[in-house]
């Protein structure tokens, strides 16, 4: 390729609404162009990255014996009825009429229509195991479209699906999708760790993201040093500790604490550990009855100590809690007699249900709010000033130094970008569109099934956030929009640098690398800069001066200084050092 | 490929609502699976032929300069309210509103989000001539979907924006474009015509459809054996008669044909050449007011001959006719005092606009209806029972053995399927989205733009209505699902066969050929018919006795028979017959 013959247009200034780097770089290397809140057009040099990780995709999940279909974009609503999605997925399931006024969907997955192929086409067990996936045009109407192609609302994934004959053939399907996405990250040259992730509703383990590791990630992932454990901070288990509640030591006094309503403030006023204290989170459900009116609420008290943070998705998981909410001032008010900021477990004005934090179940001694603004407790124990506590769960997130749950060391914690994802989804779907097939005990049986997802246009933004400095991004040879830029001095005026860029082109060209040459005659300064900002990985110079000397530089992107390297065995230093994808 | 790994899944029948034959067997074929009206599952056989197609446009748009982006499915209305479009366009324009009500389409076609790309990056003459093109998923809410993938609502295109500092430039970039095309479509295998073709309000000669040809097509094409003179029939100049009008020789006589109110029918009835006689068509225009009322409606005559049909597009051209429609029968019976069936242009109740059909301008002693039920007149003749004729045009379909507008022959009419268009745009985006770049003079200017489509989709059901007989599809070889299909006998049984089709699968693989072998395990006539049907062009079969033989036996789709090939023979005999892509 010629720069000339393609597209190449860098910007100095990133947009005001590019909040991360991958999001300034993309858009400030030309790679997309935002058309709205969350829509982007793929420009010719992001859309190279794109197809790049599309056909590396599409090789191992075909290598893994998945078929390849297409679904269609805008779907029918009748399917989502089936399942029930239709009503109840939010705003982000974008809802349409045509002109008919008939229901239809734009795909954020495809759940649905894969099952109505599958109840169709797959009558018999022995037409069992079949994967299908596409890679494919997805929207999801997201409330607040940001990070550019990290959280847009049209993308592109590459979803599969897996049907099996029972459990058994499902965990060898959800295998050999694991197996092949370690494959496709280990082939876009990115640092990922897979890691366990919550199954929602579905329960058992069989559900793992793989995030890229980056500092920027929205997500925690938990991980031992010490063994292969790894999980979403949501799933990683913080263990019951090991050791017993110390017996009680102190009397409970009532302490001044005017204005400290943080557990940190009061640990510091009162000069005690942070470990000391508890913090008081006030929850509520809310019964209903078949109008949707709400007819009891009950108000939760939960307690974790105050260097610990709640984790929504375990509590969701307390028997009672699974649809709760925060309670608002007025309830908080109502049962405590007193504001957010000095709640505690002892004297309350109505009574609440208490759950309890395993670490905070066995300390002695602590410190919470006196239900009295500006007022603390101190050394307060259970079975003494409060009762025993009949509640005890693992409500909170796992904090660095925590032991691993396999018990093979202490875990560490670091930020992760979700970029795949592996779920086992047993019968929800094959049940809800009664999709069923002949068993080979000659009757009708549910499939087994699990989803498979790669945020394909996600992938190239997370690669950034992990690859790049303060001059560019730094691209994976395998998922570079080139993998090599030939960078001619003077190309205009010297014949002796035409010829030699020229032929250098031509041989990588054949070679089978993935080239392009820099003949807009930029200068030096400005070609150097729009590439590095591009993140072409290898980069050659040819000037006169050099090739007097019979002598080209070639530079990594992440060398400090060039090498350089004679004419004659340029093509074969730089074949060498090429990843072959 | 082996095809126990593969999703084939043939059907016996074809599905009630399939009315034409690439529609019947492509269902059949397994290659789509409808999932609403005019909304199709690419199954894994129909997406390998789309991919393919999308392969050789892709590469060959590449090789023409032209330059791949991708825009979003779903694009907001600004940009379409800025040429009018998001108005102006009916309900095949599919409207959205997101989850904050703003508007959205899903993308028929890119105009405007292109325009906006190319005044946003083309600033200069210098960045120019530049083209732009995508393969996308595109929608139109058709109001009556059909065909399978001829006209179904959702589909792929190949849309390309070439973008021009001037009206010379564009012309060279529209040159470029149609010789891809010729490239694109000859490497297709398929037999087709560039034809011209209208180019509504834009003008000059600048579009051209690409026909493929087929009896089935829903398009009439007319074409010139003498010479390469060929055009969509909505285009083609029906030439002035060379001969004059000869002098009158009969009397206008009112002659009774009770019931008979065709020209055919009359002609039938008076021992008449139908060449004698005249059909009236009566038009309307309405003129209309600021608030969008019909303040003055006129009424139009138009005389064809009797063995002619009228040419809307041409009619539509005659000046004042732009936006004609169909008069009422109220309006007929107010101004000819006669119901249709028996109208003419003698003898009127009311004046109306005549314009007449050059052919009919050069009649004597025509036969036209008496503006009274059950009664025409003979004998009439201009300049004597009528006025002259003021406004005559070309208003008719040419017919087979009309002169060839070139003057190099007489024309003839066969059918064609609409694959692809090259239209000159001119600056009709430009100008309404204020889309300017600096030109050499150092002043603004209007991009010249063209557009260039490929239906991506449509282009596998065209390719079956041309080749397919009673047993199924007929593959070309660059467009096959696979190219080549081994067909072992009783491999469960034999070893030999086993070793031989596996070793023959693994040769042709390894020498680059897309084979699939049948290891399904079906009995002979049923995976014949299978592959028959699918379509798949060269056929090898493996049978215990040929190999006892040391041979086996090839056939091509097209072939009645089967030709005996040594086993050591087999794989440079497919090779050589295998057409490179």
């Amino acid at each position: 390729m010629k720069a000339s013959q393609f597209l190449i247009s860098t910007l100095k200034e990133a947009p005001a609404d590019a909040e991360i780097v991958s999001h300034q770089l993309m858009t400030r290397a030309g790679m997309i162009k935002k058309l709205g809140a969350g829509i982007y057009n793929y420009m010719p040099m992001g859309l190279r990255v794109i197809r790049k990780v599309e056909a590396i995709v599409r090789e191992e999940m075909n290598r893994a014996g998945a078929i390849e279909v297409s679904m269609p974009v805008v779907q029918p609503a009748e399917l989502w009825q089936e399942t029930g999605r239709f009503e109840k997925m939010g705003p982000e399931l974008l809802r349409i009429q045509d002109r008919h006024e008939r229901d239809f969907v734009i795909q954020p997955t495809s759940e649905e229509v894969v099952t109505d192929i599958a109840r169709q086409e797959f009558k018999s067990y022995k037409q069992l195991p079949k994967n299908l996936y596409q890679i494919q045009t997805k929207f999801r109407d997201e409330r607040r479209p940001r990070f550019g192609l990290m959280r847009g609302r049209e993308f592109i994934m590459k979803d599969a699906y897996s049907f099996d004959k029972d459990r058994d053939a499902a965990q060898v399907s959800y295998q050999t999708m694991r197996a092949a996405y370690k494959r496709i990250f280990d082939r876009f040259g990115l640092q990922y760790r897979a890691v366990r992730a919550d199954s929602g509703a579905i329960g058992g383990d069989l559900s793992e993201e793989f995030q890229v590791i980056a500092a920027t990630g929205e997500d925690a992932i938990v991980y031992c040093p010490d063994s292969d454990y790894a999980a979403n901070i949501e799933k990683a288990e913080a263990l019951a500790p090991a050791q017993a509640r110390p017996a009680a030591a102190q009397a409970m006094a009532k302490t001044a604490t005017p204005g400290k309503s943080t557990c940190a403030d009061v640990a510091e006023l009162l000069k005690l550990p942070l470990q000391n204290t508890v913090k008081s989170l006030v929850l509520a459900t809310d019964e209903r009855n078949e109008a949707g009116d709400i007819v009891k609420t009950q108000v939760w008290l939960l307690l974790l100590r105050g260097d610990h943070d709640m984790n929504e998705i375990k509590v969701g998981k307390v028997p009672g809690l699974a649809d709760f909410r925060f309670a608002t001032v007025a309830e908080i008010e109502d049962h405590f007699g007193c504001q957010p900021g000095y709640l505690g477990p002892v004297n309350l004005k109505k009574p609440v249900k208490l759950v309890v934090d395993r670490d905070v179940a066995v300390m002695a001694d602590w410190v919470c709010g006196a239900n009295e603004a500006d007022y603390h407790l101190t050394g307060v124990n259970f079975g003494r000033d409060l009762p025993e506590p009949e509640l005890v769960a693992d409500l909170r997130n796992v904090v660095a130094g925590d032991k691993s749950p396999d018990g093979k060391g202490e875990l560490l914690i670091e930020r992760g970008i979700e970029i795949g994802h592996v779920f086992y989804l047993g019968t929800k779907y094959s049940k809800a569109m009664k999709a069923t097939f002949l068993a080979e005990n000659g009757k009708p049986a549910e499939f087994e099934m699990g989803c498979y997802g790669i945020g394909v246009t996600r992938l190239p933004a997370a690669a950034i956030e992990q690859n790049h400095d303060e001059r560019g991004i730094i691209w994976p040879d395998a998922i570079a929009p080139f993998t090599v830029v030939v960078c001619p001095i003077g190309m205009d005026r010297s014949e002796a640098v035409k010829t030699a860029a020229e032929k250098l082109h031509a041989d990588l060209l054949a070679a089978g690398v993935d080239v392009i040459l820099d003949d807009r005659g930029e200068r030096p300064g400005a070609m150097f800069a729009d590439w590095e900002l591009i993140g072409v990985p290898h980069r050659v110079v040819l000037g006169d001066r050099g090739l007097q000397e019979g002598m080209v530089e070639y530079q990594h992107r992440r060398d400090t200084s060039a090498t350089k390297v004679a004419v004659a065995d340029v093509l074969g230093f730089i074949t060498s050092r090429v990843q072959k994808s």
